[in-house]
This record gives C-alpha cells, sequence and structure tokens, in this order.
C-alpha cells in the first residue's frame, strides 16, 4: 500500500473509531451484553475503507470535509450490521479473528443462564438478530447527525431515503440471491444473475459512499446529478472489480498468502463468475471431472492444480481476469475526468488497492 | 366497539391499505419470494390502530392530517417488520390465521428447491431475517416520504431521528428483555424490569405514533415541547394498559372468547406482572403448587382455576387490574387536558377500546 494512502486511511481510522466509540446511541440499550454485541463489530477497527470513500469523495469535488464525518460513519455501521447477519447465515463463526457476534452471544446462554447446546445456538442467534436490527437504526440515526455536521436538512433527508432506496433493498436483494444460488439448479443459473448480484451485495454500498460524499460536497439532493452518478458508478464499478479478483484469488491466489480461503468458495460449491464461465464452457465428461472437485473439505495443492487447470483450459481464468480489468479501467476513467487533487490520488491508489491487496 | 370509532378506524385502514398496496419499495426486490415475503405482513390488513393514533393525534391539535399518510404507514411498517422477526424468534408459525414469514419461506425451500426438513427451516429463517431487514428500511422510507405530504425537510429528520432513538433501540431493548426473561433465575427478576420491559416493547411505538401526529401538526422538532410530551404518555400509557389487560385476560379471561389463548403465557412460564406479583407473595409450599401448574401443554377449568385462585389469594389478580387502571385513567386525563372534538373523543374511544376490546 502507498504510504500516502497508508497515513491517510489512518487519519480516517482514528477519526471514525473516535466517533463510533464516543457515539451515545447503544448506551441505553439493554441487555448489557445486546449492547455490547451492537457496538462490537463497528468499534471493533478495520480499515474504515467505506468512511475514507465518502470523504475522500467530498474532497474531490472540493467539498468541505468537515461536513461528513457522521455519514462517513453511517456507512461503517451501515457496513457492520449486515456483516452480522451475514455471519448467523453462513453459519460463520469468526469475523475479525474473534468470534462472530451469534457465537459470542451463545456463550452468554451457555455461561450466564446454564442453556444447553441447541438453547444456546438459539439464543445467540435471537440476539445476534435484534443486534444487527438496533444497529441498522444506529446507521439510521447517525447519517441523520449530519445535520450537526452542518449538511442541509434536505440533503440529509435525500441521503437517508437513497440509503433505503438503493442499499437497503438491493444489499439485501443481493445477499438474498447469494444463499439462493448454492441451492438452485446449475442450469437456473447464469453469468448475468452472478454479476447483478455481486453489484448489489459489494456495489451498492460502495456507491451510496461515492453518492453521499459527492451530494454532500455539491449540497444537491439529486442523485441523477452527472457528477454524482459518474462518482457512484466510479465506486461500484472498483466494488464489482474487487469482488471478481477476491473470488479469482479465492482459486488462483498464493497459497503461502491467502492460506486457507484458498478453495473455500469450491468447498461451499460457491457460483462465483469464475466456476459460472468454466462450467458453461466444458463438455459433460469435464463438468463431471469438476463436480468430483467441488464440495471437498479441504483444497491441497494437487485438487488446486486440477481446478485451476480446468478454468485455464476453458478460458474462463483469463475472462474473469479481463472483467475486473474492465471494472477497474471503468473506475479509473471515471476519476480522471475530474481535476487532478490529492484526493485524486487516493482514491486511484484506493482503487488499485482493492483489487491488489498484495500492494 | 362505537359505531364512529368502527367507521373511522375503516377510513384509516382503506386510505393505509391503498398507500402501502401502491408503495413501489418492494418492487425491485429479488427474489420474487422475498419481496412477497416483503409485502406479506405490511399489506395484509389488520386494523391499523397505530396509523390512526398518529393521524388523530394530529387532528387533536388542528394539525393538517393531509400531511400525515406516510407517516401514518410507516409506523404500520415498523411495527410488521418486528413481527417477522419476534416470530422468528418465539418460534410462531401463525399470523393472522395465515403462516408467519419464516414458516411459508421455509415452505418454498421445501418445494422449490427440495430441501430436507432441517435446510428448509435454516432458509425459511433466513429469508425472514433477510425480510425484517428490508422492511425496516422500507418504514424508513416511507417516514421520510412524508415530505412529499407537505412535511418540513427539518420536520422529517427530527421524526426520523426520534424513530431511531426512541422506537428503534429501546423496542428492541424490550424484546430483548422479554426473551431473557424466561432463562432467568425468578429470584433475578422484579415488577418493575417487568413494567420497562412492557413500556418498551409495547408502549414506545405507540408513543412515537403520538409524538409523530402532534410534531407534523405543530411543525416542531422538538420532543421535549410540553404538548408532544404529553400526548406521547398519553398513547405509551395507553400501550403499557393494553399489554396488562391483555396478560390479565390470558388467565382470567373467557374461555368461550379468547379459546386456546387462555394459559399460553403459563404454558411459556412467561414472566408476567400478574405472574411475579402472585409468586413474591406466595409461601414455599404454595410456590411450589403454582410452580406445578406451569409450563403445562394446554389448560382445562381445573388447572386454571387453581391457578386463578392462587393469583387472587395474593391479591396479584387485583394490582395488576389496579395498574392497568392507573394507566388507562393517566392516559385519558391527558387526553382531557386538550379542547373537546372529533378527535378527542375518538381517541378517548381509543383507549377504551385497547383496554377492553369487548367493546
Amino acid at each position: 500500500m502507498p504510504l500516502i494512502l497508508k497515513t491517510e486511511l489512518a487519519d480516517v481510522a482514528s477519526q471514525i473509531n473516535a466517533l463510533l466509540q464516543a457515539d451515545d446511541y447503544p448506551n441505553i440499550i439493554q441487555p448489557e451484553y445486546l449492547k455490547e454485541a451492537v457496538r462490537a463489530y463497528p468499534c471493533s477497527g478495520g480499515k474504515r475503507l467505506r468512511p475514507a470513500l465518502l470523504i475522500w469523495t467530498c474532497g474531490l469535488l472540493e467539498g468541505c470535509i468537515e461536513k461528513t464525518p457522521h455519514a462517513a460513519a453511517a456507512v461503517e455501521i451501515y457496513h457492520n450490521w449486515t456483516l452480522v447477519h451475514d455471519d448467523i447465515i453462513d453459519n460463520d463463526d469468526i469475523r475479525r479473528g474473534e468470534l462472530s457476534t451469534h457465537c459470542k452471544l451463545a456463550e452468554i446462554g451457555r455461561n450466564d443462564y446454564a442453556l444447553d447446546a441447541g438453547a444456546a445456538v438459539k439464543f445467540g442467534r435471537d440476539f445476534a438478530i435484534l443486534a444487527g436490527d438496533i444497529q441498522q437504526g444506529w446507521a439510521v440515526n447517525m447519517l441523520l447527525k449530519s445535520v450537526e455536521d452542518g449538511v442541509d436538512p434536505a440533503v440529509a433527508t435525500a441521503l437517508c431515503r437513497r440509503l433505503q432506496e438503493l442499499v437497503n433493498r438491493e444489499l439485501i436483494s443481493g445477499e438474498a440471491v447469494d444463499v439462493q444460488m448454492p441451492v438452485m439448479n446449475r442450469s437456473h443459473l447464469s453469468s448475468a444473475m452472478v454479476m447483478e448480484m455481486i453489484r448489489q451485495k459489494t456495489g451498492v454500498l460502495l456507491r451510496f459512499c461515492a453518492e453521499a460524499g459527492a451530494a454532500i460536497a455539491l449540497e444537491l439532493t439529486d442523485f441523477f446529478d452527472p457528477q454524482i452518478a459518474a462518482l457512484g458508478r466510479f465506486a461500484e464499478a472498483a466494488g464489482v472489480a474487487f469482488q471478481l479478483r477476491d473470488d479469482w484469488l479465492g482459486v488462483f491466489g498464493d497459497f503461502e498468502k491467502f492460506g486457507k480461503t484458498i478453495g473455500s468458495d469450491l468447498t461451499e460449491r460457491k457460483p462465483t463468475l469464475l466456476l459460472m464461465e468454466t462450467w458453461s464452457r466444458l463438455s459433460a465428461s469435464k463438468r463431471e471431472e469438476l463436480e468430483s472437485l467441488m464440495g471437498l473439505p479441504e483444497y491441497g495443492a494437487i485438487e488446486i492444480e486440477r481446478v485451476r487447470a480446468l478454468m485455464q483450459d476453458t478460458g474462463a481464468d483469463k475472462i474473469v481476469r479481463e472483467m475486473a480489468d474492465f471494472h477497474v479501467e471503468e473506475s479509473r476513467n471515471i476519476l480522471l475526468q475530474f481535476p487532478d487533487s490529492k484526493y485524486r490520488e487516493l482514491l486511484l491508489d484506493f482503487t488499485n488497492y482493492l483489487v491488489d491487496r498484495s500492494l
């Protein structure tokens, strides 16, 4: 990661961390362990990429970035509530090296209330549902506090409506389709469906970050404004590129570097674009070979090499890399239409970082 | 129910039904069955008591009730999203005579994707979590559309912040405490805790309805305004009275009329105020008798009579009725401080109806 990106991201993170730590929204939540669960993910650090995107997009348009802290904190909380519910749905036990919310709450059920294993799992899940529900409200509230940063109430209202109309229903639709796809008959799936799912699940929140930064800078409430729309697309395309690259690294990444994430999509039979493009190009016998390599509990070098060969031989590997590159280019080209500035450099570095985390 | 209340409630219901049916928020939700699940509870009718409370409180203050439809629809959606998640948590299979959301979605998993029983339950639950999540966003969006009814953006922003700060975190805290209490040691519970849970779980959304109607009428953003605060308290007290009465009817209600809801709180060992007040007044041997009568799968006339006798002998029955009456009186007295009008009559009838649904 370039030094300037690293330094500026650290600045954003310390500002957002301070704001989230100090915010009194969770204070009156009962019981105490629910309050802790609500604060856990949002306050546990992380790179704060979404807040940075919002703030820097505001800066790119020479907006007053002093108006952005609450909006920036809001997108971070929003991202985190979706993780709490996703972790329940995906049965993910670990998040950022710690127990995920529903697992931590299940421990409370076991330890404080002596629940048996099944009851503790339900207890943890029930409270994690409620924790995410409160976090969604917290995010909305934080966004509306933008008014205290000097954002016009009409702009704050418009941002909050956009958060619902764009992010709430599309991001959650993306998550829903992601949950649905593995249980669908593969012949009913298409690459277009996968691309739309990625746009919704990963792209729209990033799009909102850029749109919000731009709307605050320009003091506009119309998201069809050409500059807002262009910057929204810049961020959405970067998000899609990131996800395609991430899925690609899940098979073609360096074993040393990415460790046990290599092959995990294959274990879950996740219909990534890489898999869809491979599948659609294989003969019946090769499909059987690929199928026999799917759903293994673990992938060693030999199994991964066989999967990689099928993906390379069909050209699917190249198609996915090209699709990612196409989105990165689109993203960069939009940025390059804006005047050169510190913020443009940061956003270009940010896009590069998203798609090549070895930087 | 008095005829005027019935007629005016029907008017509110038809207006709210039309608005919810026509609203395009759910339209782009994918997959189709998730869209249906999002629309199901809010569009399935019901008495629309919360919208009526909001609209009539606006009318009481001689506000322009043409400014209220979106806010009124919003509180109805808000109420319904909490039901979707509560039904998951409480394992409730039926809602308003139909399968609850998570059960209906489990059917999709079974029928459309041939999932086995366990996988279908998880599928239904996962999608119901997402449906409630989208509904929460829909409610916020609907509230912000008040601007289209002529509500000032500053008032709309203030209402939306209040929805989060009052309703989101307190209502959900109330639900959390309600889930927690049955697994707690009874000696750690208190009547005060039960009363606070009732205020949060049932009272605060009704409080918000009245506050929102008042804030729209008075064009104010300050919820400490004496009229707004008083009307908020009127609605909260009515809600608490309703819940106390409902819990009382769960034991002392007419078998013919309330059918299988009689005894269901006892089956679930739900720590109602009635139970807490009884328990705290019993000798050790009588506590054993009560304990032997708790958690039965069904309650016939003989079992119910034995429970009733314990509750009457301790005076708990009378205490709970008096507590309900006290809240009704508080509620009525606040209303009577406002000038007589059609809306005051409706709100008085409304309060009476809440606590005596035999009317």
